[in-house]
């Protein structure tokens, strides 16, 4: 299975930046093409008062501070460059995790939609949207609001696709911010798939992809849950994608790159569960020959070698 | 605002060691040298049994362990040879932190002050000393004591400059050896400044230049903090620096490289507030090209087109 | 005291991987080598379900996954062609960790040690076992297994060498996974000779080497622990090693390399204890010029440098 979209992590809630200048990130889509990567997909454009780019919106009504760059714009002029797809990330308030209340997002987004259609829509790599807020079966309340977003994403866009990127609640489903590397109280298969199946339903025509994050289950458990991901997915129409995440989430140090054994594995499972597509949180960290983590390269290496293999 | 001093972390209490020999330092005053920075400072000359040069008093009275090289005499040496101004950071028994008496360090620094000018004060870069207990409002009862280490250093060296750099008690003072990012009770301004004013009343004439810490309030905090700061040192005659931390706090791995957008949002709030001088902790694991953290060379390259962007 | 063997940590607790293939492990050897290495130690040949060859008996008892590769072949002909001795770390189930059960670690083991003489047991670099289970005091009744487990290592093999690697229920004895540096509940000395003599007394036999790990007692704490570990080792007839920990066990950054001081202040404890060989838990991480901790590299010139001072 070939890791064919990535995620990019400026904007980061739990990954140490990289401080990387155009000259870095235009060698790394680079890198990223020759190992069969079509997509990037930009993880947020916002989170609380730190933005990606210089939204005159975002700075009036939430205090944001003026990027040093209009990192938006420059992924997209790579994505043209290189050939890429880019997919936008909406903005995160930061408000729902203080409050849980949900409207606010909708509210903010609406604006950050429309501003960045019209900034940044003539660009031929833009590709589609990312509903960034990371879902969990906690989150039912919010299949609305997920639903809202999405649609008015497609709207604007002439039908761009979007997608989301939940996390299964599994026993690795700790806070980065902890020192814990599992707990206890994971869901169970039949509780995933009920609860699931409520929120799909709840999303179909505004969602087109679900790309749940593979890292919060144990190894063993991927078969399982992926066939139930595959069995609802196709059953709402959804494509199922997988976000194959290339940081292992078993070490002390959070995070650093994944070892290759386990990702392998990861990737096997959703080859074998059919899954039509997969995603990788997220190469330039951990996957790049040139990331700060040189076990990175490495994977870059090793992974180059298991798509030989498959040929 | 540009960074003219760094702190060089030779016996650290929670930043691992790279192991550099007199090559890598050299190197190293040279990377500084070249974005402008005339003043390393040498944090503390020593931690419990662990020391930087090898005093006799120390290993006798504190059961030092004899230090493999002498890095007060390198670093001087260094520092001659590339024409930077060296800051003597006194030794913490770490007594205070188990007794709460600091009686103990004015003793063990009465000693160490007169032997390390005596070894030392003939370089022609020694230029200052720096009184590393690092402080906070909960310290106040400890202002005699700083005025008394830092009389000290002056009468012995002909009135070379001090200086302190305490923290401010914001949201992120919290302990490096916990899982946390952040705590409830922060400190409001009104009570800073208060307390401060005691303290810095307490200080006058010993003390020439305060460098608060300026990572633990939140960004949208510092032009607040820093305008108090500058009244409080403007009123009481001392001289108003930041220590620009360059380590992200804001991360799960602690530490790491601080994101530049960062860095630049504090060091912009020190310039606004009419600061004197900006110093960094650190430059040789956080903003130099040949940190083991590759992101502190990229973290290098951004501040350069900084300065670029400022001229 | 020259560091002449060295774990392999492939099949990691706590360890981030560095995703090596062999000619990053063939040119490892080979810095090994030039410092004077001539053991290698795989740390277990498996933990739960990840095992480092293609164990027949494991995957279809254990469920264990089927390796991309098979470390053992690769580590057994590489130390073939550098001329070092390979020792061989057996399985470790997790079911003890879970259990408190024992019995099912020398189940697994009695198959596991058969199955890898048999088809490695030719290799001319097969040099010995290593009983793979870290114990410490609380261990006792553990005893008996590790004589049942090292007598079969010896019978099956030929009498080739065993060894263990405990810990010290020190200060600093705290799991990876948690935050904290240290615990208050420390062994005593006395304590410590009691129950590791009553350890040792029933091991006699069937192992023939302790190297106690030197990172959970305080670094002048050293030369009264290593003075007893060698009166006992004399004792009960065992040989006396040391496991000198290359990595920081006191920085918030669980684990990167340690600062070369405190290497050299452990080395030179058991240098005067009159030990009889010094390990080091690990080389390749925390050691090597080409780990992906730069620091490591930085370590491997300083002890270098170490090595020619005691010449």
């Amino acid at each position: 299975m070939q890791i064919t979209g990535t995620f990019i992590d400026e904007i980061s809630h739990d990954i140490p930046h990289q401080n990387w200048g155009r000259e870095e990130w235009d060698r790394d889509f680079g890198y990223m093409k020759a190992v069969g990567i079509d997509t990037v997909i930009m993880i947020r454009s916002g989170y609380r008062r730190f933005i990606t780019y210089p939204s005159a919106f975002l700075q009036k009504q939430y205090g944001c501070y003026a990027p040093p760059v209009d990192l938006v714009e420059m992924f997209l002029e790579l994505a043209d460059k290189h050939g890429l797809k880019f997919y936008f990330g909406l903005y995160d308030s930061g408000h729902y995790w203080d409050t849980g209340n949900l409207q606010d997002e909708i509210d903010a987004n609406r604006f950050v939609i429309d501003e960045v259609w019209k900034q940044y829509g003539h660009f031929k790599s833009f590709g589609g949207w990312y509903l960034s807020m990371e879902i969990s079966r906690k989150t039912k309340g919010a299949t609305n609001a997920f639903r809202t977003l999405g649609q008015q994403c497609k709207d604007v866009s002439g039908g761009l696709p979007t997608f989301i990127s939940p996390w299964i609640d599994g026993k690795k489903a700790v806070m980065a911010a902890t020192s814990q590397l599992s707990k206890e109280d994971a869901v169970s298969l039949r509780q995933h798939e009920e609860e699931w199946s409520e929120i799909f339903d709840g999303l179909q025509g505004s969602v087109d992809a679900v790309a749940f994050q593979d890292g919060h289950i144990d190894y063993h458990e991927l078969e399982d849950f992926f066939a139930i991901n595959k069995k609802m997915a196709d059953r709402f129409g959804l494509q199922c994608w997988t976000n194959a995440e290339s940081f292992d989430r078993d070490m002390p140090i959070k995070f650093l790159p994944i070892k290759f054994e386990k990702l392998r594995l990861k990737l096997e499972a959703a080859r074998k569960a059919g899954y039509d597509k997969a995603i990788t949180f997220e190469f330039s960290h951990f996957m790049s020959p040139q990331s700060a983590y040189l076990q990175a390269g490495h994977l870059y290496n090793r992974y180059k070698e298991y798509l030989q293999s498959l040929r």
